[in-house]
C-alpha cells in the first residue's frame, strides 16, 4: 500500500535519491541534466513548494511538490511536479501522488491544476493525467529537446478542481 | 523615434516608474498587486533576465526582459515580458520592444519564443503578438482572476524564430 506524507528537511537524502536519475535522464523535466544535488534540492524544495513523499512498506518510492502556478490573479491555479523512483515504476506511485495532490490542492482552495510542460514522448504520464481528467489545452511545437528523440512537442494540461 | 537599449542598475528608478502602474492594476501580469518596489525590481531584474529599456526623445517609455523560458531540454525557447509606460500607450512602444526582442532572441540562438500567460481580455496585446506571427497554442480556462471582469481565460502564445 502506498501512503503519502509531507516531507521534512530530514528527507533530503531520500528526495535526492528519487529525483537524481530523472534529472540525469533529461527526458521529462526541463532541468539541467548536470544539476548538482544542492541545486536540485533547492529547486524541488523551494520556498513556496510544499513537498510530499510517497512510501511503500517504509521505502520512499516517490516525491512531489505542490504550489501556486502563478501569483496575483493566477494564484488560484495549482501546479505540481511528480517523480517516481526508477525502482518503483509501474506500481501506481504516480497515480497515488496525483490523487493525493488533487485533494491537497482542493483543500487549499485552488480552483484548478495546470501542468505547464508535459513532454509529448512521456506518454505514460499523458495517459495518467488524462485518466485524472486533465485535458491537453495547449501544444508547444518542438519546445523540448529530447536527449534521443530530438525536438519534440510539449503539452500544457489543465483541469478544474 | 523609439530606440531600445540594455538597462543597467542605474535604471532601477525608471523601470519601477514604468512597471508599478501595471502591477498595481493587476489586469495583465500574474504578480501580486501589492508588491513592493524591491520585490518588483527583484522580479523584473532577476539573475537570468536580460532587461531592456525603450526610449523616445530621451524619455523612458517601456521596458522588457528576455530569458530562456525553461532550462535543460527547454532552454531553446525564449520568453519575454513587456510593459509600456501608461503615459506612452498607443505610440508603438510595445511593437518596437517586441521587434527588438525577436532579433535579440534570434541572435542568442533561441529557436522559438513563448508567452506563457496572455490574459484574454488584453486584446491589444493578443492582436499585437499575432501581428508578429505568434499563434495561440493554448487556452487556460478561467486561469486569471481579473480585478473587474472576474475569472477569464489566458492564452499560451508561441512562434518559431
Amino acid at each position: 500500500m502506498i501512503t503519502v506524507r509531507p516531507a521534512s528537511i530530514a528527507d533530503a537524502d531520500s528526495i535526492w535519491e528519487i529525483i537524481e536519475p530523472t534529472i540525469r535522464d533529461g527526458e521529462t523535466y526541463t532541468l539541467p541534466r548536470e544539476m548538482t544535488r544542492d541545486q536540485a534540492l533547492a529547486y524541488w524544495q523551494q520556498k513556496d513548494h510544499e513537498v510530499f513523499l510517497a512510501e511503500e512498506n517504509g521505502e520512499v518510492v516517490g516525491t512531489y511538490f505542490l504550489h501556486a502556478n502563478q501569483k496575483g490573479g493566477g494564484a488560484h491555479v495549482a501546479n505540481c511536479g511528480y517523480i517516481t523512483s526508477v525502482r518503483a515504476t509501474g506500481r501506481g506511485v504516480a497515480r497515488a501522488m496525483c490523487e493525493h495532490s488533487l485533494e491537497q490542492a482542493k483543500t487549499r482552495g485552488f480552483r484548478a491544476m495546470q501542468f505547464n510542460f508535459v513532454v509529448s514522448t512521456n506518454q505514460r504520464a499523458v495517459r495518467l493525467w488524462q485518466s485524472f481528467g486533465f485535458e491537453i489545452v495547449g501544444r508547444l511545437p518542438g519546445a523540448f529537446l529530447h536527449p534521443t528523440a530530438g525536438y519534440v512537442d510539449a503539452f500544457v494540461m489543465y483541469r478544474s478542481l
